[in-house]
C-alpha cells in the first residue's frame, strides 16, 4: 500500500483522481497537492464532495514529501520541474501534462524548450491500448491529451495494418466539451458566451495535440500495434480541426482517411474490431456512437464507415475527456505501469441520461 | 445471494437499478423485465452498457418468476397490479411508482379508485430518513416521488420539531430536471422546445406528489422524526409550485416557512444539522447549494436560511432526481428493508464537472 | 432627429441598445461609449455585428459631448456620477443601472452612499406599466432591475387593487437567466460549472432588487395603477428567492400570496387581465407561460392560478432579463419619456424555437 | 400587394416564414396554412406570437386558393403535389423542400420517383449568392438546404475559381442544430437524451443534401460564379459527415480541401472575399466564427485557413439553419425572384448573447 500524491488536484483532472484513487484498493494514503487551495478542506473546491471526502489540500511540497507515486494535473510548461524533484526523490510519476508526451525536439517545436529533456527518457506514452507491452515497470508515464487519445484510437487500427493511403491526408474533426478547456475562467466560456454557440479553434495546424497524433501514427504505420515511445518513427501527418460545443464533457472524433484498395464497410469494420479486442477500455460496435454514451466513463467507443461514392472512409471514437481523456486514461496506465489489474477503479460504464 | 427481478428496466428508474444492483454484493441474479425490449440484448436500451452489461431484456413474467425481489420502476397506475402479483408469489417488492405511497383514500383522490387496496397495509413509506424505524424487515417498499423527496427533506427538520408556525402556509417552489419525465418523447421536452426555456407547470395544487410532502410533513407534525407510515395523522397543507428547467438530471426545492418566534439563522440551521446527524445520505450545510454538487449521486444537500425582514425562512435541498430521487433511494430502502449496511451499492458522492 | 449616446456598450445592456436604438426613426446619430473598447471597430466586442454595424467605439467623454440623450448600462455605483455630467451637460438620461431607481435612503441601505442625491429629484422609475403617467417629460428615467421587473409586475395588479392578504408576506421565487450577471466571468457561470446546474443565490433578503419590489408594490398598494415615483408610501413586504438556471436570457417569476376573501381562480386572472389591458408590452394569457415565448421580445408574458386548496395564489411573470428587463424597457421609457409611439423600435414578438 | 400563401405555417420554417413575410412591405395578406391546425388561433402553435399576431390558420386549400405567391414549407415528398397545384392555379412557388432542388434523375436517387417532374422545368435553386443572376422572375424557386447551404458557401469560391485540386475529395464536417430535425418529437432529441450529447448520422454518403452540394459544386466547377440550374454539369465529389450538436440553432460547417499549388492564407482569403463582395448576406472575416454570430440571423459568415504542414485548407461557414437555412434564405429568393431589394424584411443582425 503506497503513499499516491497529486498535484493540481483542485482542477479538473484532479477531481478525476480522487474520486478514482480514493477508492483504489492499492493507493495506501493519498495527498491532496493544491498551490491555491493548501490548508482548506477538499470541499471548498469540489462541493460534490462535501460530507463525503473530509480531507484537506496540503501544498505540492507536502504532497511530494515521501510519496511512492506521483500524479500531476498540473499545466504544462509548470509540470516537467515537477516531474523532476519527484524522479528525484524516488517516486514513480504519472503526468497528465503534456510534458512528458513528447521528445525534446518535438516538444520544443510545440510548446518550447524542455528544462529537463534527460528526464523524457523515461517517459512511456501511456495510450495504453497502443503502449501496452512497454508501459509495465514504467518509472513515468506521459498520460496523453484528450483530443490526441480520440483521435490516435481512430486511426490506430488502419495505420497499423498499413491500410491508410499515403497519397491523402487524413482529416480529423473532433468535437470537444468544454471541460478540457480546465476549470479557469475565460470570456469565451462564459456561460452566456457559449451556451447555444460553438467554434472551430486551432485548427489549420495550430493545435498541439497535432504532435501526438501524428507521432502515434507515425510509430503504428513503423511498430504495427505494439508501439515503443523511443524507437525510430516518422510522424503520419494528419489535418486536425477541434471544434467546441457546448458539453461540459465528452469528444467526439470524424477522422476521415483513404484505406487503400479491396476495403470495404465489412473489413474496416473488422480491422478495428480486431484491433481493440483484447482492449477492455475501447468497445467497438455497429452503431454510430453518442457522446452521452461515456459520459462519466473511462471507455471510448469506436465505428467505422465506408464511403463507397467516394471510396473514402470515416473512423469514429467518443471518450469522456476527463475519463479516458484525462483521469481515467492516467490511471489505466497506473495499473499498467505497477501491474495491477488494468480496469482497477476505473469507470467502465458511464450514465444516462 | 438473492435473485432480483427489476421491471421498466428499460426506463430511466430501470437503467439507475442497472448500475447500482449489477454491482450490489447481495443481489445474485439480476433479471432485467422490459416489456416492449424483451429478447433485445440490454446495450439496445442502454448505449452506455454496451460492451460492459451482455445481459438481455426478459419479458416482466419471466424476470417475476422465482425473485426473491422485485424493483418496479413501471407506470403509476399500471404497477399495483405487478405488486400483488410478486406479492402473492412470495417476494418482496421496492416500487418506484406511486401506486404503493398513498392509503386507499388519498390515491383515490390524486390517482384514482387503487385496484389492490389490500396490498397496502404492507407497504412502508420509504424515505429512510423519516421512516428508519419502520423499514428493516419491510415486505413492500414504496419509494418516494423525486420532488416529493426534496420538498420533504427540506421541511422534515422543522415539522418534527414542531417549529413550524400553523397559521402560515409553506410555500414550496421546486426546479426539476427532465430526466423526472422520464423516457418517452413529448412535444414539450422536444431538444429544440425545451433548451434555453423554462416552465412552471401542475401548480397550485395540480401536482400529485404534492399527497406525499404533505402526508410526511403531516406525520413529522403528529410523530416527530421516526414516522410510521400507517399510524394516524393529518396531512399538513402546502403550497407546491413545481417548475421544469432545462437541467437532464436534479431537483432543487426552495420551501419558504414562517418559524415559531424566537428562531434565528443558526438556531435553524442547528434544528437542520441535529436532525439529519446520523443520516449519511443528507448532508447539511452552510453553503446554498448546487444542484450539480449531487449530479450522479444519491445523496441530498440540505441547507436553510432566515430572513430577518419579514420573519420567513427558506430550507433548500437538491438532489438528482434519478439518484436520491429514484434508484438511488430506492435500493437505500433495500438495503434497509434486508437489513444490509444502509449505503450499500450506493453513489456518495457525484461528479464533478 | 437627435444625438443618443449609449454608455457601456459594450455590454449585454449596451448590445441590447444598439439594436433597438440603430434602428429607432426618432435617432438621429448614434454614439457608442466604452472605455475598454474605444477606438476599436464594434464587431470586436460584438461578433454578430461584423459587417453589418460598421461604427467604431468612443470614449465615454467623446460619446456624451453634445448628446441629447445618453442610455447608460453602466455599472451600479459608477454610474451616477455619468448621471451628474450628462444632466449637468443637459441631456436627458436613461439610467439602466441601479443607481437613479431609489430614493436617497433606501439607495444607502442597500448599495451604500449615493454620490449625487439631488439629481434622484428628476428620476422616474421606468416600470412603465405601474408609471406611465409621470413618464412624458421625464428629464432622468431610471430603468427598473430585471427581477425587479417580473415580480412587481406579477403582484402589480394585487397591490394596486388591495387585494392582497396583509397577513401573509408574498412569496417570489424568480428563476433568472446567467446573461443578466453581465459579461464579465465568474467562476460560477464558466460553462463546465454551469452547464446542469443551477442555484439560490442572495435569498433570504439578500438581493437588492428586492428594494425596488417593495417600492414599487408599496407605491401601488397607496396610489392604485398610476404611480408617483416621489409620492409617499410604505413598502411592501416580500419574501424573494432567486435561483440562477442554465439559460442564457429569460425570467421566471412565480409569486405567491393569499388573495382577500371572495376571490376565484376567474376573478383573479380578471384583475390581471384588467391591470394590464391597455398595455402593449404585456400579455396576459390563461395558459401557464414559457420563457422560451418572450426569448428575443421586450414583452411580458402574465397569468394567475388560484389554489382552493390552501386559498393562495401564484401568480406568473416571464420575461427576456435582456428585453424587458434591459434595453427593450428602457427604450419604451425612452419612447415615452419623449413622445414617442410606445412601441417604437420594441421586439414585440421574440423567436421560436 | 399580394396574397402569399404559407403552407405548413405550424413548423419552423413555418415560423421563421410568418416573421419575415408579416412585416414584409410587399406581401398585402398573408395566409397560414396548416392542416393540424387549421381553425385554430396562430397562438396555438406559436406561443411566442400570442398577443402579437392574431391571426387563425387555415387549411392548405384555402390558403392556396386565389394566393399570388405560395411558400412551402411542408415535408418534402409531400411538397411536389403542392408544387404542382400551386402552380397550375398560376402562383408563383417559393418551395423550402427538397422537392424542387434536383432534376429528376438525381432526385430518384435520393428521394424516389418525382411525381411531377415536368414542373422541375421551371425551378431555379435559391441559393442566391450562386444563382443570382437567373432567380429574377423565376417562378419557382427551390430554397436549399440548410447544410447545403453552409457546406455550399464553404467551397464555392474555390470550386468557381477552378482552385480545388482535383486528385483530393474534399472532406466537409458540418455540426447542425437539432431544429433542423423539425418540431416532430423523436427518441433521439428527446431533451434528457439529448443534452449533454452529440452525434454523428448520416455519414459515409448517407444524407441527402450531399446531392445539392456536389450539384453546386459541379456547376461552379463548370460554370463559375453565375449558375444556371439547367445547364450542364458533372456533380463535384464530397465527403459529408454531419453531426448533431446540443444547438437549437446553428450550423457550422468545416470544409477541408487541397488548394492547387501555389495558393496560401493570404491568396485563400481573398478569394473568398471577391466571391462574395456584392454578397450582402456573406461576410467574409478573419476571425473563426462563432455559431451565435448568426443565431437569429439570416446571413452566412464565412472564412479560411491554409495548413502549410499538409497543404490543404479549410473553408468554414456558419449559419443558422432557421436564417440563411431555412426562412430567411427563402424570402431572400423570393426578393430576388420578384424584384424586390435584396434584403428586404431579412434579418441582417443575429443576436448576441
Amino acid at each position: 500500500m503506497s503513499v499516491v500524491a497529486v498535484l493540481g488536484a483542485n482542477g479538473y483532472g484532479g477531481a478525476g483522481l480522487i474520486r478514482r484513487l480514493s477508492r483504489h484498493p492499492e493507493v495506501g494514503r493519498l495527498r491532496l497537492g493544491s498551490r491555491s487551495y493548501a490548508g482548506h478542506p477538499v470541499a471548498d473546491a469540489w462541493p460534490h464532495l462535501a460530507g463525503v471526502y473530509d480531507g484537506t489540500f496540503v501544498t505540492p511540497d507536502e504532497a511530494l514529501d515521501g510519496a511512492d507515486v506521483v500524479f500531476l494535473a498540473t499545466p504544462h510548461g509548470a509540470t516537467a520541474p515537477w516531474v523532476h524533484t519527484a524522479r528525484a526523490a524516488g517516486a514513480r510519476v504519472i503526468d497528465l501534462s503534456a510534458d512528458s508526451r513528447l521528445d525534446a525536439d518535438t516538444y520544443r517545436t510545440w510548446y518550447g524548450e524542455h528544462p529537463h529533456p534527460g528526464d523524457l527518457a523515461d517517459a512511456r506514452y501511456g495510450l495504453v491500448e497502443a503502449h501496452r507491452d512497454e508501459l509495465p515497470g514504467a518509472l513515468l508515464v506521459a498520460a496523453p491529451g484528450c483530443n490526441a487519445t480520440a483521435a490516435s484510437l481512430a486511426l490506430l487500427p488502419y495505420a497499423a495494418a498499413g491500410l491508410m493511403s499515403a497519397d491523402t491526408v487524413p482529416v480529423c474533426t473532433v468535437l470537444a466539451g468544454t471541460s478540457g478547456a480546465g476549470r479557469a475562467t475565460s470570456p469565451a466560456l462564459h456561460f452566456p458566451e457559449f451556451a447555444e454557440n460553438a467554434r472551430p479553434y486551432k485548427v489549420a495546424g495550430g493545435h498541439r495535440h497535432l504532435a501526438e497524433i501524428e507521432a502515434t501514427l507515425g510509430r503504428a504505420a513503423a511498430q504495427g500495434r505494439s508501439l515503443s515511445t523511443h524507437a525510430p518513427y516518422r510522424p503520419l501527418p494528419v489535418s486536425f480541426s477541434p471544434h467546441l460545443v457546448p458539453l461540459v464533457r465528452g469528444i467526439l472524433a470524424s477522422c476521415t482517411f483513404r484505406p487503400r484498395d479491396g476495403q470495404d464497410q465489412a473489413s474496416l469494420l473488422g480491422v478495428m474490431r480486431d484491433a481493440f479486442e483484447h482492449d477492455r477500455m475501447v468497445h467497438v460496435q455497429d452503431e454510430l456512437p453518442d457522446v452521452k454514451a461515456v459520459t462519466g466513463s473511462d471507455r471510448a467507443l469506436a465505428t467505422v464507415r465506408f464511403d463507397r461514392r467516394t471510396g473514402l472512409a470515416t473512423a469514429f471514437v467518443v471518450i469522456d475527456n476527463l475519463g479516458k481523456g484525462a483521469a481515467g486514461q492516467a490511471v489505466q496506465g497506473f495499473n499498467l505501469a505497477f501491474g495491477f489489474p488494468e480496469t482497477t477503479s476505473l469507470e467502465l460504464e458511464g450514465r444516462w441520461p
